[in-house]
């Protein structure tokens, strides 16, 4: 039986035309793009169409705006690194509770090691951000606001335009970790006033190894790796030539499914989403229901360990995830369901099911079918679903 | 006519028997290795002979002994930026004037921003270290030596495993940039003093985006990309999975063709050189003759411009360099060639032709055929060199 992937936002397979894009680029038109000879001159061209399409995605103004980096991590530290070095007399950065460890544990070193002071602004039940907290955080101080465009758990959306206004107004600088957005929703950066944005090549059906900072044009950047003059000097190292022009072919790919990724995407995540809270009970929903991407769907099954259904899901041939994969083979529940303040009961039990669109209806299918049955047999063997059942058996024996 | 492509200190071909190793990765196993499901753990494995395979082309005592990096500029910096957190009290770098720009825009930039006491060796007429310079520099305030293993312009070999030496006696950690090193000559660092070495797999090879730091088991290490827990905490970022495996197969095959190198490589090279110095008048022959790379030739023409030269061999179908192609579009004569010391008449007219072993003995007759054609042709349009040929008519005749 076809293995279901349904752990998109931990990384998405490289769509094999994107592959067959980068395979001249390995042993036929290998030379480094830096060389004067004919060998990198072909290079040379192939790169500016990349580039051009991976501008087209972003709806940014010019291509140089573009710095390649190794990942969406990567960017990320650039950026945070860049902004404390750019923004003289300010040390503060706002960011949230819910962020990636790529911003959180940067800006936790930073805030031990340099004296930088950080605001963590919380999120509510549904993963929404305190704006109140955030408006009251930004001051002449703050060097950086970093805000995720959406979150990789639950697909909660920021309203990162407006917030990028609010940090204009202080005169700080605004970066968002877009790595879970770009390509699953619309972005045109030149409409706003975002001023960096960190995206990865692997979350978009491009290779793993490849990523890029946007640096809007007149903001200025210090580079976090030095060396030759690739990148306008913004990033130095031997350019990842076939990652690059992954990159841009998975680009234009995400632009051509925008569509889809809003349409059929959403459709098969939602009859997922609703098939499963209708079928188990004692389910919740996690994140913002209307503001989300069309891919993510977050579900903790209250009373269970989201370890042992994921190894369950797993033998029955479906991949998924309990949060990121960033965080896999750690025993604590994930910083962004704590962060919303789940029931203790519900904690534990999360299951993150992430789509994209190579997912088919038959993928809901085999879940909707084996789900139920998984969660039925560990809550039977569940002391803590045992005692609560005691406690209120009628109402959830009507379930199981 | 099939080009011939002599410029393998820039880049090299992707093996296609690396590229064979890479590609399942992309659109099959293309899971997160920090996933715990199927296709997750299937990659973790295939990691795991990765990591073993370069290992033993470096002769390191541990596999954890390495950490993946997105190439050798990274790793570069990683090094020296790691040193100087680890190393409290020494504020202090000894290294060379004829490191790759990864090392030297680095450290220049921490001399002016950090207050970082920067002091640069300087080399003799054939590129070797002035060791007696290397040994006053250093004290006990050194934090970090770093010297490249071998130079990227000249093939001249540094007595890396001596310096190492001398460095540990006075408690600084040694550093060697050995991008091109790697897969040439023979390494076994177990039994040096080496603290860390950076490499780089598009240079082996293996594709590019993808290098590598050795930090020796025991030696304090700080990220340069801070984020989930990958390579033990010590790099954050999705594992860029094709490019590791690509460079585990890249690695093995370099073991396999070390002997090739220092054989068959070195006696083409040998033959190209001796040919290029005896059919053209008025050669330098750059670089230590005995203790170099067996892949690199780097010959002076007096009164003549590198790139003129290299223009016309690429007319020709001979792909080679001025120097490092991180420089090129500079048209500045090469800081390792000024370093060297080269008389005026010389030091613009510098060409590196540098094998790998998927050069043939026909690409050597192609250069030694096109090339002293090419080089009288553009003497005879030369100002300079008839100025001399004025001078020192008859000597110079008789050559051309």
């Amino acid at each position: 039986m076809r293995p279901v992937y349904l752990d998109n936002n931990a990384t998405t397979r490289t769509d094999p035309a994107v592959v067959e894009a980068m395979l001249p680029f390995f042993s036929e038109h290998f030379g480094n793009a830096s060389s004067t000879h004919a060998f990198g001159e072909h290079v040379g061209e192939a790169l500016k169409k990349a580039r051009k399409q991976l501008q087209a995605l972003l709806g940014a103004a010019f291509d140089h705006e573009i710095i390649y980096t190794s990942g969406g991590t990567e960017a990320d530290n650039a950026a945070i690194l860049s902004a404390l070095e750019t923004q003289e007399g300010r040390d503060e950065i706002v960011t949230t509770t819910v962020e990636h460890p790529a911003i959180l544990t940067l800006v936790a070193h930073l805030e031990k090691t340099r004296g930088i002071k950080v605001h963590l602004i919380g999120v509510d039940r549904h993963g929404r951000l305190d704006l109140d907290a955030y408006a009251k955080a930004l001051s002449p101080k703050t060097a950086l606001v970093s805000v995720m465009w959406a979150n990789n758990e639950t697909g909660t959306l920021f309203p990162v335009a407006e917030l990028a206004e609010q940090a204009k107004a202080v005169g700080a600088l605004f970066h968002t970790d877009a790595v879970q957005a770009v390509g699953k929703v619309a972005i045109d950066l030149k409409s706003t006033a975002i001023d960096m944005l960190s995206l990865s090549g692997h979350k978009l059906h491009g290779p793993k190894g490849i990523g890029a900072l946007y640096v809007k044009k007149g903001v200025k950047f210090r580079p976090l790796i030095r060396g030759g003059h690739q990148e306008r000097g913004r990033r130095g190292g031997t350019e990842n030539v076939p990652g690059i022009i992954g990159l841009g072919a998975a680009a234009d790919l995400a632009l051509q499914h925008m569509e889809e990724e809003r349409t059929r995407v959403k459709a098969l995540r939602d009859r997922l989403e609703q098939g499963i809270l209708q079928r188990v009970s004692n389910t919740l929903l996690n994140g913002d229901g209307d503001n989300r991407l069309p891919n993510t769907a977050n579900i903790a099954f209250e009373y269970l360990d989201g370890e042992a259904v994921l190894h369950n899901l797993n033998k029955a041939g479906v991949a998924a995830s309990t949060g990121s994969a960033c965080t896999s083979g750690s025993t604590e529940p994930s910083h962004v369901l704590r962060a919303m303040n789940l029931p203790a009961t519900a904690l534990h039990g999360a299951l993150r099911l992430s789509l994209s669109r190579e997912n088919t209806g038959e993928d809901v299918d085999r879940v909707l079918e084996a789900l139920p049955e998984i969660v039925t047999r560990l809550r039977a063997m569940s002391p803590a679903w045992l005692a609560r059942e005691g406690a209120d058996g009628a109402a959830v024996a009507s379930h199981v």
